[in-house]
């Protein structure tokens, strides 16, 4: 294992360490948690909060700020924070107009945020979440009983973000929550395993002409494995079992997402042959993202994420946001 | 070799089709070039243009835009563009108050921007230029006599693309660019070395155990090759060799630049170090960007940019920018 790290038991705090001190002008950590939290925060919205083990960045901190989220909790890497430091966040963020969760469909994760959930409810704060299972791939995995949650959920952070800025309350924050889920699908690929710090070696191997098609981003197991195909025989897979999810499908917005070891060239030549072949099929792109947006360490591979459009979703992803990784779109 | 791509010839090709359809509102092709234009570009300022081989995504063409760049050229893998290429992005960027290139230091890049702008005076288009060597590793290189220009580059199209969009002239341009090379420095590190497509094997080769120091961006051999170290040590040996570079720091920009296949993490880490190192040798840091700026396909490592900062770099740098990879900073 070769990575550019100190001790592997620190990589979390360093981590947050290094974060904060390059955008200080943004963010701070709640002092003695691992919870990042934006500095200029409003005080009269419903607060939003996401979080999860660390390994997927720039996601979640990386998408604190105006217009989206309020705090993101760093879990160690791939593991979930703990009720405790979901609980500091939720009660540091909430302005008294409720604090709103979004999290990715790990049991770990809906688990620990629940209960937090409940802690702070106990101490009166107004709390609801939604659960984000985007990833098409499998109906159950290694650590998640039902779809998992992947790069689906930054949709999440924007709309119902942008959402809470305009003032929206806590239930109409939920319900455009309960409606996103149904309207994005993602699904994605690999060619090469992460390898976790503190483990010391690759999360699961590949032949080196190899590809995993339904990878999770945890390096959990997909639908098969197989010898690689072109950028475009994969792109076409992947749309396809996405497409097949959908009704009907007039607009979207589109996201090739890249792993954290993908160049940004190989994700545009993805995109390249997706926009065309969606727009083949008269489906409207609305907006396209292709970069690193919800990565697995230094796994290679991309995923597709595609959001079925209304005005609603149209009027919040336009809307302004000012964090470090996402700025307007 | 394991990458997404289609046909080794068509991947420049594919990546800026994939880039002008995800895209399309900011950016566009100039017909029959691998020339990329900004769509809302002003009538009556200094075209700003640059360029060089792919492979160093997101640059050049993630910094067209308001307050950057104008054009860039893409020449195929590692390989400079051709004159005419950048002869076609002089005539199209032209709007009579001259063109200025922002060239990086290699052999190659040099000759044919320089052919290109006597084309360009040729035909009485007002053309200057600078050449970017930021790179302190080493003086003479595989592509290059003299220093490298490597991720330095970026606040060239920064700062001069703001000026330009300030209306300031060609002259006023150029004085600062040679301002700007005196006082920007930088330099590389990889623990992985990348593989051109076309190639099919990687372009050096480092052990298990081993890092690479004062690498270049196309995989040129740096310093020394010995065992990898911590972050922190690393970090510390690039720093020393840039600040000794300098008379004397009082306040600074840094950038933490990601190679390619560096997770996000690992770059935070790094800046968590240089921050303190910095701070506790009283130098201040106006500004840190951390991120993939400057790459080299699919190598893993980091390079760290230094920039000594006046009154007009900051002003420039704080000025508004609109492209595909950087908004404000």
């Amino acid at each position: 294992m070769k990575k550019i790290i100190n001790d592997t038991e620190n990589i979390v705090n360093e981590m947050i360490e290094g974060m904060i001190k390059a955008f200080s002008d943004k963010l701070e950590r709640i002092e003695n948690t691992d919870v990042i939290i934006r500095k200029d925060r409003k005080k009269d919205k419903v607060a939003i909060i996401s979080g999860g083990g660390s390994g997927h960045e720039p996601a979640h901190a990386g998408y604190v700020g105006y217009g989206m989220l309020d705090c993101a909790v760093c879990g160690e890497v791939f593991t979930s924070p703990t009720p405790d430091q979901v609980y500091e966040a939720i009660k540091n963020a909430d302005c008294g107009k409720g604090v709103f969760l979004i999290i990715k469909n790990y049991t770990g994760d809906v688990m620990n945020f629940d209960m937090a959930k409940e802690m702070a409810e106990a101490e009166g704060i107004k709390v609801d979440y939604i659960v984000v299972n985007d990833d098409v791939a499998v109906e159950d995995s290694t650590y998640t009983t039902g779809r998992r949650g992947i790069c689906g959920t930054i949709l999440f952070h924007k709309i119902l973000g942008a959402m809470a800025e305009d003032s929206k309350s806590l239930e109409e924050i939920k319900e455009c929550a309960e409606n996103l889920v149904k309207n994005i699908k993602s699904m994605g690929m690999a060619i090469k395993p992460c390898t976790i710090a503190s483990v010391g070696k690759e999360n699961f191997h590949l032949e080196d002409d190899e590809m995993e098609i339904g990878i999770g981003i945890h390096g959990e197991p997909g639908i098969k494995r197989e010898k690689i195909k072109t950028a475009n025989e994969i792109t076409k897979e992947l749309t396809d079992k996405i497409l097949s999810e959908f009704d009907d499908l007039s607009e979207v917005l589109v996201i090739v997402n890249g792993m954290g070891q993908t160049p940004e060239m190989e994700l545009f030549i993805v995109n390249n042959f997706l926009h065309d072949y969606l727009t083949d099929k008269d489906i409207k792109i609305y907006k396209s993202m292709v970069g690193n947006y919800m990565t697995s360490l230094d796994m290679a591979g991309f995923s597709i994420t595609i959001l079925k459009l209304n005005e609603e979703f149209k009027k919040y992803l336009d809307y302004k946001a000012d964090t470090i990784c996402l700025k307007e779109l």
